[in-house]
């Protein structure tokens, strides 16, 4: 994209309402704009970001056999109150009339319909496991909506369910979810941590929170560094073999990680204290066993293998994908702006022309951008040098290539690597070939 | 993905409401199941359709310069009231309040709201044209919503927004449109035919239905047949000269088509009778030119190069993107099921193992289904011959492989176009090659 074509609307003057870095600079950086209170428009830069996490969420569920669907946003009323908590979800759900009087409401969650959409067609025990998932918009609508798309009200959000024949099975699928997730977030670029979280009346340990580490975030964290740095996404797991995901599981969950909110002192203790981290998070993802809660209030029955019917397990597992936007953010940028993991960046590069009319910049610019103008945010403009280096700072690309006069002539333009601020003076073929290392 | 694990609930009996063939058969094939009146989850190998059409339509529009953004589903009503739609538009809309007594809405369309967004950002002449598009799902309270996803209430649909200097400016921007719908349809493989449309009170000849051609379409067309069969993809236009553009234009446009809204007796007359074409259509696009109308009623403005202020010309330009999953459906099935263009396909092929259990067949489906899971639905389950041969009918696989023992042992295989109903006699490398050529 030639960003003197681009609808990245850059901002200069910080809106007053943005707290947050992460706010401060998807505002700055022109990445969304706000529609109405806690309601965002994703600019194009923003929505490659967007749809970025959502391709590696879906990789990576589709590879422990989730099968994605797609449910509506608007659902009825009548699912609700067969589960019962029509009434007792308060008002942060919304609530809708169609022109008929009939009673919808914009889906805060989806494990009402997902449960009837199971049950409507799956009738036997040999049909089981299973696992779906959506990437869908939802709707809660807060009191209090702020710090951009962090705790907006409409916001895109992967929520996915299984369902299994035991509780037996029902574990094994909440080790496989844990892998795809540890392996998501990793994948993002961002160090995210699993913590023990609340699992209400259905007691035991299944249930955890992800936080992303960030000084921003809003619950303070404490965790073994034995679970940094640890690659996953290298880690041999059987997906079919029971032995192999409780050896896996328990390789993560026997290092101690916990939120304020269940922080034990006395298990604290026990961590070595050059191993102790302490920190702030931010929850971008939830993953919860809760058994036959909703199939035995909506009456779902599958037939077991002695014809007997049975209520099938259930567990869910939410990634908040437009919130993970700004969480990137809080954990990866400086005072000049954004910082993009490789994956998830709008654009692996910015090509900034420092000489727009000049014969060898406009040769090599054009020779790089060529070589794929959707992978590189070309800088044509015909601005100083200082609000291109300034932009490109601010919107984060990982790499920039920059290109002046001088070096153009002969042949050299400099690489700029935005995470760490080296800078490589570099034939063209070499810049090309060091950002393909990276992507 | 193995047919034993898919979620995929196939139905045997068709629901008395489906009338028409696109909404049984997506129901029978488990592509969609409805969830209240008019509104649709997509089920995994319906969503993988809707994901392929979205994906054409991205890169065709990108290809004309447009940029993807991505819209809320709710909008403010104060938008509505800016350019007096809010009360005009009537009991389609639905209206939502929250929890504050704010009046929200759910979009049916999004002129208001990309008006405001460019006018937001953009200000000053140079920065056109401009041209915006997001596929975002929205509403309308059909007040009896029918033929399954042609007519539901909640629908995915592509809406692109024109912004430019002057009429003279608009005009390129439309023919830009024109090329880029005529190449969507053509590599989705329906014959869509673009036809004069009412444009208003804004009078003209810039708004066009594009319709595809199928005997339960709504409208009754009347065309030319020299706009059948044509190869737009082939086409050489200039996208940036305007006599290239406009030649490319009349070459449409020159040929009479149609609808009985705007069928006129005399023109028809003049088409040489071995051209002409009758038949019926379904609408799947919409583009229309509409001048200054939103920006000048929401207060739009931008500088010119004179420094003076200016209201930019628009167009908007809509795909049904939902709703061209039935309407492909209609144009392309049979008694036995859906007959997939390639392009949009859930799957390539079929592979049915006529004898699981059978090691030579069961070597042959693996060797096969390896080479590419995703891309192949493996029917693995002990049914019946007649029940695959059935159901992959059915689901409308471009491609069946058939893996029968006696031929498996020779390294065999039988290789059905769903199409055309050919067959041939090939080997597994044979077969793959074959495939390979039509995808």
């Amino acid at each position: 994209m030639r960003l003197s074509k681009a609808f990245q609307p850059t901002l200069k003057e910080v809106p007053a309402e943005a707290q947050i870095a992460s706010h401060r600079l998807m505002l700055r950086a022109g990445l969304v704009k706000q529609t109405s209170s806690g309601i965002y428009a994703w600019l194009p830069a923003g929505l490659k970001v967007l749809r970025n996490i959502q391709r590696i969420v879906e990789e990576e569920q589709d590879a422990i056999g989730a099968q994605e669907v797609l449910m509506p946003t608007l659902q009825s009323a009548e699912l609700w109150k067969r589960s019962g908590r029509y009434d007792a979800y308060g008002p942060e759900m919304l609530r809708i009339q169609d022109r008929q009087g009939r009673d919808l409401l914009y889906g805060p969650t989806n494990e009402e319909m997902i449960t009837d959409l199971f049950g409507s067609s799956v009738k036997s025990y040999k049909e089981l496991p299973k696992m779906l998932y959506q990437i869908q918009w939802k709707f809660r609508d807060e009191v209090r909506p702020r710090f951009g798309v962090m705790r907006g009200r409409e916001f895109l959000m992967k929520d996915g369910y299984s369902f299994d024949l035991s509780y037996e099975d029902a574990v094994l699928s909440y080790h496989r979810i844990m892998l795809s997730y540890l392996r998501i977030f990793q994948r993002l670029g961002v160090r995210a941590v699993p913590m023990v979280a609340d699992t209400g009346p259905i007691g035991g340990e299944l249930s955890h929170e992800f936080l992303v580490l960030a000084p921003t975030g809003e619950s303070a964290v404490f965790f073994d560094s034995a679970l940094e740095g640890q690659d996953w996404l290298g880690r041999q797991v059987d997906l079919e073999d029971k032995e192999s995901l409780a050896e896996f599981f328990s390789s993560v969950t026997e290092h101690y990680a916990a939120t304020d909110e269940k922080h034990d002192a006395s298990e604290w203790a026990q961590v070595p204290d050059e191993r102790k981290r302490e920190g702030r998070g931010i929850e971008v993802g939830h993953i919860f066993y809760f058994g036959t809660k909703y199939t035995e209030s909506m009456g779902i029955e599958v037939s077991g293998a002695d014809g007997s019917k049975f209520a099938p397990h259930m567990g869910s597992y939410g990634i908040g994908v437009s919130r993970l936007v700004g969480a990137i953010i809080e954990a990866s940028h400086d005072d000049d702006g954004i910082i993009w993991p490789d994956s998830v960046a709008p654009y692996w590069a910015a090509i900034l022309n420092l000489r727009p009319g000049d014969d060898a910049c406009d040769k090599i610019c054009d020779q790089i951008y060529g070589t794929d103008p959707e992978r590189f945010m070309y800088d044509d403009r015909s601005e100083r040098a200082g609000v291109k280096f300034n932009d490109a700072d601010l919107m984060g690309h990982p790499w920039q290539i920059i290109v002046g006069p001088r070096g153009a002539k002969e042949g050299k333009v400099e690489l700029k690597r935005r995470a760490t601020g080296e800078r490589y003076e570099v034939s063209v073929e070499e810049a090309l070939a060091k950002i393909g290392e990276t992507i």
